[in-house]
C-alpha cells in the first residue's frame, strides 16, 4: 500500500465508509469523524449532499467539504485541516428515509466500498473504517453479495480472512488489557461448524492471525489460546473428537512453524482473566463461543477487525439498527465506531514502527 | 421436604458432600463451612476421619464433630452451635494421597449423595451443597455415573431438570443484579445440540426455569430471555432453521402458558447490560453459549443449580483441580463454595416465605 498521505506528523488519513443509507451508519460515522478530528482525518465516502445535510442537524459546527471521486483521482486527496470532515462523493440513486430500505440505493453501497480498495491501493487512505450496512439491500439490487468482509477479500485477492473482535473490557475485569477474539468460522448454521473445520484451514487461520498480530499490532510474540470446539474441550474424547482429529494436529503443525498457539481449552475456563492475562488473543470456533463473552466485556465498544488483508480494515460490531434510525437523530451510540476510529489509527501506528 | 431443622431463628441446615477426596472439595468445604459458620450448619458429608485432620491442618481453630449416620437416623441431626463443624461419617476405602485419583474410594464418594438425599427427604437438611467429584473414579469402580445431576435426577424421582449457572457479575458491568443462565442441554457433542432440541423439550425447560424462579428463588414474575441456536438467531431462516422449527414454536407455547419467555436473541446481543437489566434468567441452547460468558462475568464466584428437583441443590461451578490438590493446602479458591452456600442460605429463605 501507498503512503502519500501517511507521512509522519499528519493525522493519519482513515477511509469511512458510511454503510447503509437509513441505518445508523451515516450518523455514527460523521459523530466519530468528527469528535475524532484532531486524531484522524477521517474521510467519508457516501453521498455527499446527504451527508452535509445529516452533520448540519447532528452540529451545526460540523463543516463538510465535498469532493468528487474524479477530482481525487486527478489530484490526489488535498490536505484538510481538523476544522472540516472530508466526503468523497458517492452518489445515491433515491432519496433516504431514516429507518426504511431502499434497493435503489443498494449499488451506492458497495461503491463506498469500492473506492475504498481503489484509495487503499492508491495510498490516499491509511486504513479503512466501516459502518454497518444492510446485505438485504444489495442483494435486492440484483448483486450477490455475503458480507463485507467476503467482499474486501475478494477485491483485494485475498484468498482466506479472519474476522476477529476486540475491545477494552469495561470495568477492571481483566484490567487494561484488550480483549481480542477471533473466529474459525463465522456466519454458518451451528450444524455446520464441525464439518467446516479443518487441520489447513485452522493453521492458515492461525498463521494469519499470528501474521496480522506482529505486523498490524507490533505485537513481537504474539500468544493465541485456542478453544476446543464441544464442551469441556471434548474431555478427551468423551464429548465429541474434534479436538483430537482436527485441533491438537493444527497446533502442532503451528507449534511446528513457530506460531506461539496453545490449546485446545474449555470456552467456559479460557475466558478468565489468570487465562486472558497471558494471552494477546483467543480463537474460538464458532460465533457464539467467543462473541457473547466479547460483546458482554467491552460493553458496546467492540471493533470488528479483519485479519489478512493487505490493507487495515476495522468495522463497528454492531448492526444498521433501524429502529433506532427510524426515530431520528441522537439515539444512536457511536462508541464502537470511535472505537473503530482509535484501533484502526493504532494500527496505522503499529505498522509504521516496523 | 421436611423442615424439622429449618424452623426460624436457627441456622439452616445444609449438607455439605465433600466430593473427590483428592481433589480440592474437602479443602474448599471446610474451609466454606467454617467461614459461614455463624450464618449456616454447614453439615459435611465425607470420611469423618480425614475431614477432622485436614481440618486441624488448615486451621487448628476448627472444630470437627463426627457422627455416625445410623445416629443421625436414630435420633435425628442434633443442635450444634457455630463453635464446630459436623461430619456425619461416610467412611473411604482407601488412604487419600492429593492429586491421585483411586477408584477404590469411588463407592464412598457416591454414599455421600446417597446421605444427602436421604437427609433432605428426612428433614435434616434444608438444601444440599456438592463440592466436586470425579467421575472417572467412580466409573473406575464398576458403577455406571455420567455425572451428579443426573444422579440427583434419577435418585429423586425427576423426569427433567435444568441446570443453571448463576454468580453476582464482578465489576460494575450489570450493576448489582445475579446474572442467571440456564441451558437448553448440556454436556454434549456440539455436533449432537440441534437434534436434542425439541418444543416439547423447551417447553418443559422453560416450565422448570419459570417454576423454580418463582418457588426457590421468590421471584413473582420471572422474565426468561431465550438464546438462538444459530449465529444471529439464524437471521430469519438464513443461517440455520432451529429457530423457526423449535424454538418460536416452544416460545409460544410457553407464553400461552404465562410463562414471560422472551427471544429467540443473538446470543451475542442478549449479553448486554440493556437486555441483562430486564432478564431474570437468560436461556442459552448449549454449554459454550452461555458459560463462558457466566464464568467471565462471575470471575470464580459462579454456582451451579441445579432447577427442577424436589429440592434446593447448588454446586460449584469448577473441577476437582487435582493438579492444585497435589500442589497442598491453601492453593484453591473456595469463593465458589462461599457463593454455593450463599446461594443455597438465599434460597431456602426464599422457600420458606412463600
Amino acid at each position: 500500500m501507498g503512503a502519500s498521505n501517511q507521512s509522519a506528523g499528519r493525522r493519519p488519513v482513515l477511509a469511512l465508509t458510511v454503510g447503509e443509507p437509513a441505518g445508523i451508519g451515516p450518523e455514527i460515522a460523521i459523530r466519530a469523524a468528527w469528535e475524532r478530528r484532531h486524531q484522524a482525518n477521517c474521510v467519508l465516502l457516501g453521498d455527499a449532499a446527504y451527508l452535509a445535510m445529516l452533520a448540519a442537524d447532528i452540529d451545526p459546527a460540523i463543516r463538510v467539504s465535498a469532493l468528487s471521486s474524479q477530482a481525487v483521482r486527478n489530484a490526489g486527496l488535498p490536505h484538510f485541516g481538523p476544522d472540516r470532515l472530508i466526503a468523497i462523493d458517492v452518489p445515491l440513486a433515491a432519496h433516504v428515509k431514516a429507518g426504511q430500505l431502499d434497493h435503489l440505493n443498494g449499488r451506492s453501497v458497495l461503491a463506498t466500498l469500492d473506492l475504498a480498495l481503489e484509495g487503499l491501493k492508491a495510498g490516499w487512505f491509511g486504513a479503512m473504517v466501516t459502518a454497518p450496512l444492510q446485505k438485504s439491500t444489495i442483494n435486492d439490487a440484483g448483486i450477490a453479495f455475503t458480507g463485507h468482509t467476503e467482499y474486501l477479500a475478494q477485491h483485494s485477492g485475498t484468498e482466506q480472512v479472519v474476522m476477529m473482535l476486540a475491545g477494552e473490557p469495561a470495568g477492571s475485569v481483566t484490567g487494561a488489557a484488550p480483549l481480542r477474539v477471533a473466529l474459525a468460522t463465522t456466519h454458518l448454521p451451528l450444524q455446520q461448524v464441525s464439518a467446516a473445520l479443518s487441520v489447513e484451514g485452522l493453521l492458515r487461520t492461525l498463521s494469519i492471525i499470528d501474521q496480522d498480530l506482529k505486523h498490524k499490532f507490533g505485537l513481537a510474540a504474539p500468544r493465541i489460546l485456542v478453544c476446543g470446539l464441544n464442551p469441556h474441550a471434548g474431555e478427551n474424547g468423551y464429548l465429541g473428537r474434534e479436538e483430537i482429529d482436527v485441533i491438537q494436529p493444527a497446533l502442532a503443525a503451528a507449534q511446528a512453524a513457530g506460531i506461539d498457539a496453545r490449546g485446545p481449552y474449555p470456552a467456559d475456563t479460557v475466558f478468565q482473566p489468570k487465562y486472558l492475562q497471558d494471552a494477546d488473543c483467543v480463537l474460538a470456533m464458532y460465533h457464539d463461543q467467543g462473541l457473547p463473552v466479547l460483546k458482554y466485556a467491552t460493553f458496546g465498544r467492540g471493533v470488528n477487525i479483519t485479519l489478512g488483508l493487505p490493507f487495515i480494515r476495522t468495522s463497528v460490531d454492531h448492526g444498521t439498527a433501524l429502529d433506532l434510525a427510524a426515530q431520528g437523530l441522537g439515539r444512536a451510540d457511536s462508541g464502537s465506531m470511535l472505537a473503530a476510529i482509535d484501533s484502526a489509527l493504532a494500527m496505522v501506528a503499529a505498522s509504521q514502527t516496523l
